[in-house]
C-alpha cells in the first residue's frame, strides 16, 4: 500500500531538485532548477516556490523534507554554515514552514541521500553503512545501528572534509582546510586534474580540446574518458586513488558493511569507482579490506527521495 | 559502595598491563611486564599467567576483561590481525577461559581506554567522544550515543590507519598502507621525526645525543624536548601537526563532544595536544572547530580499567 505522499526538495551546489513521493522510491513529481551562484536570500525563495509549486501538483502532500549541503543545528533547524553555497546562520526550517505552511524538517543534503540508500536502495538491509555523494563537493551519511548518524548537535558526517594529502590542494568555497578528499576528488578535483592531463599531454583529446579554447570540467573529462582517451581516463583514475585512501580510513574507523557511492560524478561508473574499490581491498586493514564499495542505486533521485522520507518521517513522529 | 572486584589486562606493542579494580578507577594490584617481539604462543602463556597472578593476589574477582591492539571478531572472541603483535586469527578468548578458569570477554584495547575515559574520565557525561591511544602505534575508540561503537564485527574504530598523507611514509607492522596517521604521528614516528632533526641540526641536544651514539627514539625527543632543545620540539610539533590533520577530519566527520588523547605519547603533553588541538581550532568546519581536544584523565592505566570494567560488564550480562 502506498503511504501518505511527502515533498522533497534536494538542494545542491549546482541544481535545486524537487519532488513528491509516497513511500516508494519513484517520483510521483519532479522538477530540477539551477541553484548555482544564488545568494541566501534567493534560494530560500527558490526552495518555497518549488515547493510550493509540487504542492500545488500533489495537493495531498502533507509534509516537506528539505536536505541542503550544510552543517545544521539538529534542534533549531538552523544551517550553520555550508561549504559551496551562501548559507550562513540562517533558520531555514522556520523560513520555510512559514512560507510553505507545511511542516518542515530539515537535514544535511548527504545524510538524506544515506537514509534513501538505506531504505530503498544500495544500504538496503544493513545496519552499518556510509554514503559519500560525489558532485561538486563531496557529501556524506552515516547509518550506524539502523538510525542516521548526526553528530553531536546535528552537523556530523562531513566525510568529504576527511584529510586525504597533508598541506595538499586548498580545499573549496568555506572549508578552511587543504587536502580534503574533496579538494582531490570531487567532480570538481576531476575538472582540474583533466585539465592539468590536458596540460601535460597536449596530443591527447582533452589536450586538443583544450588547445580549442574548451572548457575543461568534469563533463568534458567524462566525456573524453567515454570516447577512449587515456589522458582523461588517468585523470579519472587519479581521483580514484584519492577517493580509495578515504574509503580506506573510513573502512578501518567504521568497518561498514558497504561503502555506497552517490552523486552526480557517478556518472563516471567503474572508471572512479574500481579504483577506489581496489585500494579498500589492497590496503584496508584485515577484515575491513572486504568492505563492499558499490554505485548508489537510486541515481540523482536519491537525495530528494530521502528527504521526503525523512519530512514524512519527522511529521509522523511530531 | 565498591563493585565487584573484576581483573583488567591491557596489551600493548611493548607491554602488558594487569590489574584489579573494584568499578573505581584505580587499581587494587597491579602489574606491567615487557610484551615486545613475544611470539603468539607467549603472548597468550604470559597473559594467562599475569591474569592467574592477579586472581591469586584478589581471589574475589570473578571475571575478566582483556583489550588487545588487533581487528577482532565480536561474536567468537577471535583476533582476527594486529599491526603491532604477532597475533592472526587466533581464539583468544577461549583459550584465556580455558587457562585461567574465568568468565573472558576480549575487545580492542582503544575501545577499552575508550570506555574507561567515558566512564571515569575525559569523556564522563558526554555522549558523542573519540579517543586516541598515542602509542607504538595509535589506536582508537568511538563512544557514540553512550555506546562503544565497534563496527559491523567487532573490527571497528582503527582510528590510527586513517590516511593523513596519500603515497606517504609506509605504515608499521602488518598495515600495508601508507601515510595512515599511525605513520606519521605514533611514538614510534615521533622518533623517526626526531632522528631526521638530529641528522639536519647536529648541533642541536638531540644531533648531539645522535652523535654519541644514542638511540633517537621518542624517550629521547621527550627528554631533549624537556631540556628545551628545539630540534626536539619541533620534531613532536610536526607530529602533533599531522595528528592534527586526523582529528579535523575525524570532527568533521563525527561531531564529537570530545576527543581525548591517551597512550604513552601523551607524555609529550602540550608540546603535542597544543598544535594538534590548534589544527582543529583554525581547520575544522563550523562547528565541528568547537571540538574540544584534551589527554585522557585515567593515565596510561585507562585500558586496563576500561578492560576490568567491560570484563564486569560482560559478566553481569551473560
Amino acid at each position: 500500500m502506498a503511504e501518505v505522499e511527502s515533498i522533497g526538495a534536494d538542494l545542491g551546489g549546482t541544481k535545486l531538485a524537487v519532488g513528491v513521493v509516497d513511500g516508494r522510491p519513484e517520483a510521483l513529481w519532479q522538477e530540477e532548477v539551477p541553484s548555482k551562484g544564488y545568494s541566501q536570500e534567493r534560494v530560500v525563495n527558490l526552495l518555497a516556490q518549488q515547493i510550493n509549486k509540487a504542492h500545488q501538483a500533489r495537493p495531498t502532500a502533507s509534509s516537506v523534507g528539505v536536505g541542503i549541503p550544510a552543517t545544521l543545528d539538529h534542534e533549531t533547524g538552523h544551517a550553520i554554515s555550508t561549504v559551496n553555497l551562501d548559507l550562513e546562520d540562517l533558520p531555514i526550517r522556520e523560513m520555510l514552514s512559514r512560507e510553505t505552511r507545511l511542516p518542515v524538517a530539515i537535514d544535511n543534503d548527504g545524510n538524506l541521500a544515506m537514509l534513501a540508500e538505506a531504505l530503498y536502495g544500495a544500504a538496503r538491509g544493513t545496519s552499518n553503512a556510509l554514503l559519500l555523494t560525489i558532485g561538486t563537493g563531496i557529501g556524506g551519511g552515516i547509518w550506524l545501528n539502523g538510525e542516521i548518524y548526526r553528530g553531536s548537535t546535528g552537523a556530523g558526517a562531513e566525510l568529504g572534509h576527511l584529510v586525504v594529502e597533508i598541506d595538499g590542494h586548498p580545499c573549496q568555497g568555506n572549508c578552511p582546510n587543504r587536502g580534503c578528499v574533496e579538494a582531490m576528488a570531487s567532480g570538481t578535483a576531476i575538472g582540474r586534474h583533466g585539465r592539468e592531463a590536458a596540460e601535460r599531454e597536449p596530443d591527447s583529446l582533452l589536450g586538443r580540446r583544450l588547445a580549442a579554447g574548451e572548457e575543461i570540467d568534469a563533463r568534458a573529462v567524462n566525456e573524453a574518458a567515454t570516447a577512449g582517451d587515456q589522458a582523461a581516463i588517468g585523470a579519472i583514475d587519479l581521483a580514484g586513488h584519492y577517493l580509495g585512501q578515504a574509503l580506506v580510513g573510513l573502512s578501518n574507523v567504521f568497518q561498514p558493511e558497504v561503502i555506497v557511492l552517490g552523486g552526480g560524478a557517478i556518472a563516471f561508473g567503474e572508471l572512479l569507482i574500481a579504483p577506489a574499490r581496489r585500494e579498500v581491498e589492497k590496503f584496508a586493514l584485515k577484515p575491513m579490506n572486504e568492505t563492499k564499495v558499490v554505485a548508489a542505486e537510486l541515481g540523482p533521485s536519491a537525495g530528494m527521495i530521502g528527504a521526503a522520507a525523512y519530512g514524512r518521517m519527522e511529521a509522523e513522529a511530531a
